[in-house]
């Protein structure tokens, strides 16, 4: 491979011969002197070839003269020259006085996304739209983050699983359902994998995380919703109640920001105006009902007949963790069992309670927690009360008949994290290609 | 969180008082003593509760003995006792004397399946045959293998992606495509990511990596074929050729089975009576041709039309690889354009080669890599080519319009590397739930 410098080394590089590679960003053509401002995945760099004169005094065109020249934005090419580090020079410090030019491919000169294209015009050019250094930032970001999670998982023995996203039936509601042509048949896609990260428990895996894509016939267009997710996903085993499942999450998430932090918090500074807050442990903890208390003497009255939060209810909620306890975090607990899925378990002692949790980021849902029923005989009872059918869920039911330990866990979808954390509009800038009702492609 | 020691760590704890939770694997109900083998993740422990005796020398009934004695096979309990080292415990050298038991779930009785049970009977019950120490062993390497494939990808400035698995049209052929009923229309389920992770090149990613689903409506049932599988891939810039990428493919594949000899070496010893070969840098490289001279003179005529290697071929290629080489690993290269995809790259100076190649690992192929075609032009042309319509293409053509450095990379299939380092029968084993033309369930 040639042996290209990154563009950020360069500062750090010593003068003298050097190659980067990357693409054109602007083409300054001057009469006495023509400037490249190149791009790689790293930074921008300043190419400089001082036009040459005959013995006339007459510039004659070179092969670097000609084919900066015919050098249009976003033509990607290797230059070769020499490093010189120069104070005056606003970019970096540095420039590359060229000696040649190895152009890979010539764009188009059209660019069809400009600076002001909105949101679906963008998406629609993802791959030019990707190359504006901040959308680009936040999957460097998502990578750094993903890895901080997985090394605390794979330090602290949980097994990694890859659980299949075609299905038989519905994993939790009908409703919500990509159907598959599955040769003669039908499959399903996974809406989460839920029955078969909790399989693992009886499997006697004891932890176990994926991060994997999840799938919701939603027709939903708001700014959080996607009919394609990817979801992190973590479950274990002889917990003693959702408190456990917390405290896992809330060390995951540290363990994710401070990585965020150290590799990108000043990128992020620079390019979002965010500083990046590596939570402190615990993060708070508040019962749903003393939450919509706290709500309603802010003076925001939840309009919802059941006992849940509204997006504006978690928005005040977190503004008043945010205030009055210094956090970007909260842990809402004890939703009541009638807006719970069936797996819940419900509270010793008062069944209207589930032993189950959301967490809120930045004013927005980020993920639900809970320890999951294990006896077989009340999760039976709890499918019939949720109007389902034991005989449908046969098959899960199985994974609590030949054993199982006290279990629970959480899903979380990562585009959120990553949406809020940056402070960005909506779900669309924090995934690489988004999928909703109306946009399967690029 | 209850406090539970996990079963390995006990020979390295003090004397004393500890818990541990896991699974019944056998009782044994004396007169005069109780014994119980306990499992968790890590391993396993003999529970013992001597018989109680009353005054008048009479065996009495007590909690912990009754327990026992209702204990079925796969039952999920907590046991707190005394920890004691004896040398004469054949079971890790350690005991512990039952003081209680906490029983989270009793199994059923019955035990759906047996050491001798097919492997179709096993998937049906995958969650109790996962129990079993060398199925759940496998699961462990994958986790061990796959974080040190991600780890030298993080390390060396690789961006994690998530591509989408569904898609407005087919990535390459439209065999094989599973259609979803999406909305109003149809959307297809990704062959792999060949497309998006391509994109991440004209969108100035630079290099990238992505683990996750594919999905193949191939009717076959051969010990090597999934209607879904977990797809390894990554994609680079910059490269020369696909030995670039045969580079960096080879060093994965070091740091993965490093990463796995040093965590596993002894277990998969143990339990599959394999020795863990780290392979050694470079792996061989043989052009096809070669190859199949080296495959005649064994005496096997590949009985194949085109230009293509068959199973047999691939095993004897191997055999040659490893006798004469000393490598489990050999990479097959310049296989013919008439059998590779639109998208390989074409030799300079000879177009009936392609700049690709397959990897085989102890018989078998794992992955193919390539250099892709970045001229539009000239992949226009392969595309009529190979009888495709470009018009159908104009979305992924448009990747290459705009600018786009020279690249290549490759997918390999996860399952396939853990079947063919343990020497399993076939995919499912490596599998965590399999899916295939019949399988769907659980």
């Amino acid at each position: 491979m040639t042996e290209r410098t990154l563009i950020k080394d360069l500062a750090a590089s010593s003068d003298g011969p050097v190659s980067v590679s990357g693409w054109v960003e602007t083409v300054r053509d001057q009469k006495k002197v023509q400037f490249v401002v190149l791009r790689d995945e790293s930074g921008a760099v300043q190419l400089v070839a001082p036009r040459v004169s005959g013995d006339d005094g007459e510039i004659v065109a070179t092969d670097v003269s000609d084919t900066i020249t015919s050098l249009s934005q976003g033509s990607f090419l290797t230059a070769t020259g020499e490093l010189k580090h120069d104070e005056r020079v606003k970019l970096g410090g540095v420039e590359i006085k060229l000696d040649a030019l190895d152009v890979a491919s010539l764009a188009i000169a059209e660019t069809p996304i400009k600076d002001d294209s909105g949101i679906d015009k963008r998406m629609d050019w993802r791959f030019l739209d990707l190359r504006v250094p901040r959308n680009a930032l936040i999957f460097k970001i998502q990578t750094t983050f993903l890895h901080a999670l997985r090394s605390y998982w794979v330090e602290h023995d949980y097994i990694e699983i890859q659980t299949p996203k075609l299905m038989a039936s519905a994993s939790e509601s009908k409703a919500e359902l990509f159907r598959v042509e599955y040769f003669d048949g039908s499959a399903f896609l996974a809406q989460s994998p839920q029955f078969f990260k909790q399989m693992a428990q009886p499997a006697g895996f004891g932890k176990i995380f994926e991060v994997g894509p999840a799938f919701r016939a939603d027709p939903s267009f708001t700014s959080r919703h996607a009919t394609e997710f990817t979801s992190v996903d973590a479950e274990i085993s002889w917990i003693d109640s959702h408190e456990d499942v917390m405290k896992m999450h809330e060390e995951i998430l540290v363990a994710g920001f401070q990585a965020v932090k150290d590799k990108h918090g000043d990128a992020i500074k620079e390019l979002f105006d965010v500083e990046v807050t590596v939570p402190t442990l615990p993060f708070p903890r508040i019962p749903l009902a003393e939450a919509k208390k706290i709500v309603a003497s802010r003076g925001y009255e939840i309009p919802r007949a059941d006992d849940d939060m509204d997006p504006e209810g978690e928005r005040q909620i977190a503004a008043y963790a945010r205030e009055e306890l210094g956090s970007e975090f909260v842990f809402l607990t004890d939703y009541a069992s009638t807006i719970r899925p069936f797996y819940h378990m419900r509270r010793e002692g008062d069944p209207s309670i589930t032993n189950s949790y959301d967490l809120i980021f930045n004013g927005t849902e980020i993920s639900t927690g809970a320890q999951r029923e294990h006896r077989v005989d009340v999760l039976t009872e709890q499918i019939k009360e949720k109007g389902l059918d034991p005989e449908e869920l046969d098959g899960y039911l199985d994974f609590f008949r030949y054993g199982v330990p006290a279990h629970g866990g959480f899903g979380m979808g990562l585009s959120r994290v990553l949406m809020l954390l940056l402070g960005l509009p909506n779900l669309r800038e924090a995934t690489y290609l988004f999928r909703g009702p109306t946009r399967l492609e690029p």
